[in-house]
């Protein structure tokens, strides 16, 4: 039985896709293209520094994947909307199952983590407006060693800072790149796949296992 | 005046784009899809392979691009089809200005390189096939360092293999993450854009010059 799950954020506990009714309103008709690029850039960027040995923290490249958006799709974004919208991070939607499923996890005794490449007063941002901060032993962010996921350091932080084996660790996304790299630095993976059947990375490592909602997760702890 | 110019390959000097045809024959109604797919895939790879320490040269993360692209659009990779289209990558469509450019440097006495992620042998192999090799003084793959673009690594075997100093190489690359990548690696770098006019990334280090053909280069070389 694992001793502590550790979660990523963006995608798994946060719907990064709830900013997109904020896009919409602010960029008729463009909405759905904002919050897509949005996010596609703010990975993207986060291997790019990663490999150019250019940090930025995760807030910085948020904005930054945000500001390229706006301007690739020719929209404008005045310093009210970028306000508006990077606020939104903050106030992210939180799926359905990810409270119910922490709150069991947790009366069963085992430590929750959020593992995450977010900046540590983003992160707290998001998990308090979600109500699920008093269930989280620690906050681990990638920004403790300056690079991001899916570099084996980040995902090391889990065992350092829980001060437990990898073989104890559950590592819990739903980004299926994170889950090739969580396996590849040694930690038993749940790939997260909610409503789709996404096909796994041509990475190595693929998932110890598939679950429908972190609801499922109670299997394994104890 | 510069003393060289090095070129990336995939998508600067090789159409990456026309293996579409092929993917096209092979899986009909879908050859658009595949082929942006197994690019996306190829380039994404690369900076998570090299992130998580797992290098695989890009010979096979080029054939892993494709073995998920087809696999995530429901498409049957036969062992044919797939020799196929692997054979195709190393007879890629070049640029109509690529071998005019290429040309005119040449006589005006500048040193000529490919500076890539691709395996050697496929590099050799497309650059054979353009009727390129000739004009080229050195082939130069990311596979001498073991990562990939854009960890300044790549880029500063550029100097290296040419005895010339940072400052007297010129980079050019239709990737707008390549030329962040050199520019932050302190080469004088020129965004071929030939026929749109992207956006370029937030990633500083925007480039020197934008150029519409290799033709146009001749000004700066001498």
């Amino acid at each position: 039985m694992l001793k502590a799950f550790a979660f990523d954020a963006y995608g798994t506990l946060f719907d990064v896709f709830s900013v997109g009714a904020l896009c919409e309103q602010l960029f008729p008709h463009h909405g759905v293209m904002v919050a897509q690029l949005w996010r596609a850039k703010q990975l993207q960027y986060s291997l790019l520094r990663s490999l150019m040995g250019r940090h930025r923290n995760f807030w910085q490249l948020t904005e930054d994947g945000l500001v390229h958006a706006c301007k690739s799709l020719g929209l404008e974004l005045t310093p009210e909307r970028q306000q508006r919208l990077m606020d939104a991070y903050l106030m992210l939607d939180t799926f359905p199952d990810v409270r119910p499923g922490l709150e069991t996890l947790k009366q069963q005794g085992v430590r929750l983590a959020i593992l995450s490449n977010g900046e540590p007063d983003m992160l707290r941002a998001a998990a308090q407006h979600a109500g699920i901060l008093p269930l989280l032993d620690e906050v681990i962010s990638a920004e403790e060693v300056g690079t991001f996921k899916p570099s084996p350091r980040v995902y090391e932080l889990a065992s350092a800072r829980m001060s437990l084996a990898a073989e104890e660790i559950g590592f819990v996304s739903a980004n299926s790149w994170d889950i090739a790299g969580a396996g590849s630095a040694g930690l038993m993976t749940f790939w997260v796949q909610r409503t789709t059947t996404e096909t796994g990375e041509e990475l190595g490592f693929p998932a110890h296992h598939v679950i429908r909602a972190l609801t499922d997760l109670t299997r394994w702890s104890g």
